[in-house]
């Protein structure tokens, strides 16, 4: 298999990286519809962890059985599919070498009382999974994000060492946000930058609003405004990824209407996203309209931006 | 990518594999053209090495580069190519996610007074090389043969733990063991049998003669005698390799004539062998001669048995 | 490259570092317009994680790419750059050898509640990317100092035991200081002996204002006033470390114009501080003019105090 | 600084390495008269140790004292300084920061009775001394060649995680080989590669005979002769090198005519090799004579090949 | 105290060690009758373990007891006091604080059949004894030589880290000497170069007589030749530890008459050596003659010279 050009450039932006990583990052962007393009949809499926099962699966009942999301990433012709331990332990030999996996190595639940999150797995986990990349959750602003980012640290350190990928998802949350903060233009382009400079080889953040929630922060985005259109707000993401030089995907958040997620798409890739994190919005619908959901999402990733 | 039937048939005989191990062992065999036919063949470039760079590359200079066998392996579509640590750490990044890679762990040499071989490189080299397995000698009757089979026993424990798989190269050499001894078919299924034993995931022996080797063994040979035929001589060492539960890979040997050389991959083929490493048979050519001679062997394993 | 007296007489004061620590503290003090004077002019990037991106980088977006920092520090002929670890390994390959760099391994950011950090990168880290230093920053005041000075013991002593040396940011800042009090003379001489006291090679602090914060101290600076001019102070600052036996730069601190940022260059100069830190003052302007006001910084260390 | 197009080239081929290994091989090719050129001279000095300090330092008494060589090196406008464990303790403090430096972490006596040496420090030596790489000999055909092969290998493992560069020194001798083996052409081909192979970032090597040793490598040579032609030889060892991908030096030998090293150096230069080791032709000699023929080795290696 | 200049310059030597081994070699060059002058006389006791106890102590049964070694030296005034772990286990407290004692970590006896040693002690004993220094004796030249050397280079390294000095004993034995090689001055001086490179601080070699010994030292010796009169071969012995940058002090060896020592003390002096270690001709007379005999050595070691 060659890589294309696309894909080429980007390997050669995580320099520091040993060729284990980079083939494990060239794995994850040359599997699928998207292979070559440099564009990804990945199938996460840590919900029944955050939310509970019923909450998560009982839209969608196949989604109960841990095979059924592996048969929905591939079928659907995605780059990765991403999922705590049990799960893929439940499921990694059927599906040994059909697709990239990405073991999620902390969660939490909705009957936490901190804003913290459990490590639930290791290195040597993902290793004999047969995982790509380990993937992990900091809370910028929480009480807990000194804790969380030095376990990343570690959990990182490790990981390249080993030769897998590392992706983090950087969700801000704590005493300073309210809802609104946490989606803010300037806290998401935030929280985007601390996962790269931890890191970071993808990042995952979900899609800014045209809030600007930090008070410190309001003089700068009044003077160096950033256009009020969705696109220059993914954009504008991108550039706190090192300018481009981290990968960056999307969580396509809250289940939604198709259209409405499209277009949230049609955004992340006019402003040169890289792509979607696609969970609830595929797994809660039934088979066939995921599928066809994920293919219109595909279908945008490849147009011409 | 779906597996195909037979990959999977393949992979449900490493029972006790992680399905980090499965997964290697299933990117070997979904690589190439010959992705899903549970045939193989890889490409070896160990013999700089063993013999020494000019009677490995002066034939075809373009060797002396180890980007040029990569290159070669990939426009084959061949299923894997080995090589030592240094080789592989001069080209690993270059084509990182292009093929599968096999590291080769010990090595000796033309200089050598002893029967044995240094070991050259660890788990965690093949892992922050991206590698999906790595790749080990014994000799079997070499006074060294019990410290090579510990060497073994540590790395592959090491090497399933991480998700790798094992390749064992097993070539009797010693002091009851003449040259005709070293490939007789007693021998051969002997060695093949010790590499299943000691734990390899893939096996590779030297094609066997109808010599019969240890005086032991003459009296079972002659009550139970293998027919006279290359093919049944194959399909005796696939039997020796837990009634083909393992797959066995062989050497072309020598270099030589290609009409030569196909003949033994169609018995090889027809035995139920799982495929061909070709090594100096492949790269001392000239490219194109080498392209079209491994597309003719690709074509034979492709073809019905 | 012969050291110069001046360097050779610096290097004297780390009477009890190895020669590899030495060696990067004169790798510092040889590179760049100020090599061999015992003055430097540093620029750190670490403003994107303690402020955000757009803060940091929306007045010359260049600033997004890791890659510009170190282009702006090679170009101006600075001594040395600062950075966490995702900018270092987006950029460090591409410029191995150029520059001395300094790893900055801890970091907070302006989402945090409490005046801690977290411990972003390790030794290892600084070794594989090839740094002259760690930075590290710790808070006196604040409740968590123990803490960071504990993690800074276990990190410097290790470093220095690699070879590395040990760049301390000392900021103070806690509940019994308001914003006066965090850049109060009393206060900053006070951070400056304590990083000195705790085994920093090279000590960062803030310009000192004329306040005295602390009841406790205002007794002695009455009966020992330090004269109420710039250049006076710092000459107070140098004093606390250890007499000018440790090496003292002083942050630009917040963008301000040319002029101001000159004066204070020239009181430090006066005052026998060693150097500069330059973060937003330098490249939060455009290319040209950061490079301009770089070289005048420098054209003022280079002058006969 | 910034690196010549030449030497940014030459850092490519280390794809699989960190920065820091990068930045070191920076560091030996960015110093000195041939700075950016690609080639390199090192003066070794481990001949007290191999063949005694009488034998060694008579001729020029100065060289007693380890700082004579560290002068000599620096003044000469070398690239690097090797040497062992206790002289560099004894010097590289005075002349920290002055020159690369290269801890050779094995050694031999002449009181010797096994073809083996004594590993006699290890990758912490070298990081607290300052060093950019260590150096290893290996003994390709003595009986000992297998265990000093896996030491190099821990230690180059090592030494490489904590981005340092990895020199070594290929001699071979042995059983199989009189004293016309051990610089015979095919021998010492073999023996480069051997060292590239086992991951040598800088190969060492003696100049090679036209001789050929191995009766099994006589047809190679016999098919695919080298010109009877010290250039031709010299460009046959660096295609041994992985095709001019890994960085060859060749040993300046016995003490010698100016003129009879320097037609070597000529010839090296012509064949593409990157450099000379000039151990007792430098250091044997006085001062003066010394720097006249080291400048005019480096005058050739700064002329167009 | 203060340390002299002379004591000073010679802790300058030691550039790469921490102030605690710096310390340690000051208490020792600063203890006794020649406190301060740079020049030692060492009591080492480890003739017990060496040749047995009869023969060891008989003479003087005095010496039975380890108390009496420890008062011996504090009452002759000498610099430091060496001895096995058991012996200073059975005295170390009673006269803590009283002289430096360097404890000896390796041994033979008259029982051996292998020219090598057991290591008897460790880095932990020395330091919960006291002690200021290790001591470890090598062979050059046996096939044990490696084994030591390697096993010199832990426990060196492992005691420079604790802040001990390191003394090591460089005798030279094995099947290419015969009882003249083991003192011919090409021998001697080449162990001395020994144990000077592999990171000795003090080195203790036997008096060189005018032989020579090794056959490709022959044509250096007769070309260089050294005069033949003791105080030049000591000279010579000088010259080979870094040309005086290490300290080396020579064993009195066989009891022996007082003239002939204290001619040999004379001559070591002339020729610059740094002392005496003086064992059986100090604990084998009668206490009284014993202090005589070391009175005598120290007012030659305290003469002009």
């Amino acid at each position: 298999m060659k890589l294309t050009r696309k894909v080429k450039e980007i390997l050669s932006w995580y320099e520091s990286d040993n060729p284990g990583t980079k083939s494990n990052i060239a794995r994850i962007l040359m599997t699928g519809k998207l292979a070559g393009t440099g564009r990804m949809v990945i199938l996460p499926v840590d919900q029944g962890f955050e939310h509970g099962p019923a909450r998560s699966f009982a839209p969608n009942p196949a989604g109960y059985d841990p095979h059924y999301h592996f048969e929905l990433a591939i079928e659907a012709g995605l780059n990765a599919y991403a999922a705590p331990l049990g799960a893929l332990e439940a499921s990694a030999a059927s599906f040994a070498g059909c697709i990239p996996t990405i073991l999620k190595v902390n969660h939490s639940n909705s009957l936490a009382t901190l804003k913290d999150q459990a490590v639930t797995a290791t290195v040597a986990d993902a290793l004999r999974l047969g995982c790509s990349a380990i993937g992990f959750t900091i809370y910028p602003s929480s009480e807990f994000q000194f804790e969380m980012i030095e376990e990343l640290r570690e959990l990182a350190a490790e990981a390249k060492a080993a030769g897998l990928a590392v992706v983090v998802w950087s969700y801000p949350r704590g005493p300073m946000l309210d809802k609104t903060g946490e989606t803010a233009l300037d806290i998401a382009a935030y929280a985007a930058h601390i996962a790269a400079l931890v890191g970071a080889h993808i990042i995952k953040v979900k899609p800014p609003t045209a809030a600007i929630s930090l008070d410190a922060a309001k003089k700068t985005y009044s003077s160096y405004p950033v256009e009020d259109d969705a696109a220059a707000r993914f954009a504008h993401i991108v550039k706190a990824c090192f300018n481009g030089r981290r990968l960056v995907v999307f969580s396509g958040g809250e289940a939604k209407g198709a259209d409405s997620l499209l277009n949230e798409v049609r955004a992340i890739h006019a402003g040169g996203g890289n792509g979607s994190i696609v969970g609830r919005n595929a797994f809660q619908r039934p088979k066939e309209e995921a599928l066809k959901l994920l293919s219109d999402i595909i279908d945008i990733y490849k147009s011409k931006p």
